[in-house]
């Protein structure tokens, strides 16, 4: 423990991470619908009143889960980033593929296709799910105008599009991949491959 | 009625036309999860014998409200793309949107949407999803391929990757205009937009 956190705030932390490992382990058994609010208490060890001081509703728990993880992910993409090489001179179409896509690979495409299919019924959730997906595009754009600026590269079309595109084009790969029972490493390969293609496409020589 | 055809064929056709229009008002007012086979067969005005002998299951008969929903607005375009002057020189990056683009356009977002959610859970729908989607694909694809030949355009990419760069696109598109609650003609436009500047990426000059 750090000197400056209190034990209360930490025990907080603490109990909201195990509510999300336990919701994660629960959603992978048996999907959302009927991953209950009680089934995730039970498996996290605490009451219903510990999860209600820390998420509003079910839903709010598992969009929680989707942004911790694919914030994990983008804080992994934006070090790397940071150590980027500059006198190194890389070939400039594998670089995007190779902070962005993988970055975004395993982006719990099942958890994300219900969240989103339940956004459409939803307005509260479309509301949340909304924000979750702008910060995701955001941060991408700033990673992709960080490479810019290291390689002096330069983009056909806004960085804001690209970025757009990038994630759009990730979604859909890992979706179709969970459909067709495509695990790790292959859903990561395929993507690889097809962010690669794109970024040749959207650089200029 | 044209000669050629029997009685018999023509009423299985209506009532299974009647069933899709009927499965399209249902799905509308109460979603996929609360649209029964009872439901839709009260508002066909059908048993739910003439129902099983048309299709297998509720699932078997939303896939096939969605086929014929991108196959009718795919014949569309192909038709279109078989009128095009090949003698004018429009703007080869606004051609490919306006045939493509615009087709794909209202593919009934919330339902595609709740069947790809479904058929992350579900094998047998996995299997009758991948077999539409890869049908869109392939006919984007021979539409795509028809305006090159008729302008000499040339991708940076393969013809099948722009093929599925546009689906993506697509579907992105229209399913995050359906979580903002934007109806026509905004999603139509916003499409347009970012498939137009997608093809300008693409195409060389």
């Amino acid at each position: 423990m750090h000197a400056d956190e209190r034990p209360a705030t930490r025990s907080r932390e603490n109990t909201r991470a195990r509510l999300l490992d336990a919701a994660a382990e629960v959603f992978a058994e048996v999907g959302l619908d009927a991953a209950s609010v009680e089934a995730v208490c039970e498996r996290a060890g605490f009451t219903r009143g510990a999860f209600y001081s820390n998420f509003a509703s079910k839903d709010e728990l598992f969009l929680a889960l989707v942004e911790r993880s694919s914030s994990e992910k983008l804080d992994r993409v934006a070090d790397r980033v940071r150590s980027l090489d500059r006198t190194a001179a890389p070939d400039p179409s594998s670089l995007v593929p190779e902070v962005v896509g993988v970055s975004l690979a395993g982006m719990e495409p099942r958890l994300v296709s219900e969240l989103r299919a339940q956004a459409i019924r939803d307005e509260r959730m479309a509301a949340a799910y909304l924000q979750l997906q702008d910060g995701i595009v955001e941060r991408v754009r700033g990673i992709i105008e960080d490479i810019r600026g290291v390689y002096e590269l330069r983009f056909r079309i806004p960085t804001a599009e690209v970025a757009r595109l990038m994630v759009d084009l990730a979604d859909a790969t890992c979706e179709r991949a969970a459909i067709e029972r495509v695990g790790e490493p292959e859903t990561t390969r395929q993507l690889h491959e097809r962010i690669e293609l794109l970024a040749t496409a959207l650089i200029t020589d």
